[in-house]
């Protein structure tokens, strides 16, 4: 697993951030990169030593586990059998949807086939993405917390099927590398005590012939349903041990991307992440340390 | 009053919307516009029955005032001497800014010459603008709550001078059309007990060559500054009789605007404001009142 990691901070602080992705980041966050160490350097493993026995139990119902380490905002958050999210009435999509995913939550006999994708009416009308919106647009529903995840219970797969666990995604990406990606998500519960997902939206700007940097992106249907320019992943894994977690942070760009790039190419300093998005992560993470010094240290 | 109420209704609802503002909000919206009677035609006078004589005080200092109205969103909200605001971290300016007006707000010695724009270090570095940012933009710090509301205290003026307070603001319309809007705003204090402002950013889609709908604005400076394509500005009005409140609201394009065109050209019904900003008025105007009927007999 160290391996791995040190692997992707490689990419990252090189030519790096994968192939799709660094045409799209702007030349300053690559310059960041490239100018001072960046988080992944200096966070390879947070300690985790003040973890308690009950939260290293692997019941998925338990929503409140989902915030162990905290949120990465506070705003207009929702509580689902599944996942946990913070909605953005302006876009009409999640900011954040996090999950917690364990051998348990994807064991069961919950099957898709009963599911059907349903607006969510705790978001006021005006504010609400509809199938309608989505239909013809040439995007797929694409989940934020994947129903594949939560096998466990019927009401938890049918809960990530709210359009506000959606947003408009190419097909292409959707059924093939984003799909990879959220495999590797579930294959990593192999290894890891917890594998907690933080997926998103992002909005990323982008030099236009003028030499200004310009956010663009389409809105879809009647309700302007905002499509992403990127979708962000980031995995805080737990390790068996209780040791300590490491995080794993991607970004991938919202269009067909070859699978035959490996996706640790989209791996992404979480600084990245957290500027772009308006997010924090690493703050709430040191919080469960102890020991903050550790964490600066290799 | 009622009568140039009246008049922006019709403007409304006909050809309406302000030369500018029309050509850039979506045809959806003018569509919406022309099927509905939409909310200003339901709501030209909101009755406040339950007002207390302690709320029809005319101290400025009192921040708790501000919120009589309720906020139309509850993410980040921070509270200074002279507005409440919503700070949207993605974006580096805020979601929104209410202060509240009145004669004795607009009388005292403050001085803009005293006065700096500021970083917000209650903002993380990640999310926050920087003066540098802004420089060599071509783009004013233009205030949403102006520093020229708040002369009855310096420490009230200093605040209006945080760059979470400003956003990136064509000059033109800065120093010309929107500073007319402000000049009503204080004017309107003459003839209402409280004037109530709320301004924030809107990032309206346009179509395109393609037919399809696009958000696209620009970012400034390493921190990515979102210049608005539009500002927003809602009025609540509170009668000097205490029998109710006014709502007028107003949508101008981040550009030049001819002074020439009235200012009535530019108000919008108050859910167009609520359906692109992801923010809602209505509904906490409304719980002021203990007789909802009353809201929609005009």
């Amino acid at each position: 697993m160290r391996r791995c990691w040190k692997t992707g901070a490689t990419l990252l602080f090189g030519a790096g951030l994968g192939a799709a992705a660094s045409r799209l980041l702007s030349a300053r966050d690559r310059e960041e990169g490239e100018e001072r160490p960046g988080l992944l350097s200096r966070v390879p493993v947070l300690p985790v030593p003040g973890v308690q026995a009950s939260e290293l139990t692997v019941s998925p119902g338990a929503s409140g586990a989902v915030m162990k380490y905290g949120f990465p905002s506070l705003a207009n958050i929702k509580t689902r059998e599944s996942y946990v999210t913070s909605y953005d009435p302006r876009t009409r999509t999640a900011s954040w949807v996090i999950e917690r995913l364990n051998p348990a939550a994807l064991s069961g006999s919950s099957d898709r086939k009963y599911c059907e994708f349903k607006e969510d009416d705790s978001v006021h009308v005006f504010h609400r993405a509809t199938n309608t919106d989505y239909r013809g647009s040439g995007f797929d529903r694409g989940h934020l917390a994947a129903a594949a995840n939560h096998k466990w219970s019927q009401k938890a797969m049918d809960d990530t099927f709210y359009l506000s666990n959606v947003a408009p995604q190419n097909p292409h990406l959707n059924q093939n590398t984003w799909n990879n990606l959220e495999k590797l998500c579930r294959s990593l519960t192999k290894r890891y005590l917890n594998v907690y997902v933080c997926t998103g939206p992002l909005y990323l700007p982008r030099q236009e012939a003028d030499g200004k940097l310009y956010v663009h992106y389409q809105v879809l249907g009647r309700n302007h349903v905002a499509v992403p320019t990127h979708f962000f992943k980031v995995l805080i894994l737990e390790q068996a041990d209780g040791r300590g977690v490491e995080l794993r942070s991607y970004v991938l760009p919202n269009e067909p991307v070859d699978e035959k790039v490996p996706l640790e190419r989209f791996l992404v300093p979480i600084e990245t992440i957290e500027r772009a998005s308006g997010l924090l992560f690493v703050p709430n993470i040191m919080k469960r340390s102890s020991n903050l010094q550790a964490i600066t240290a290799k």
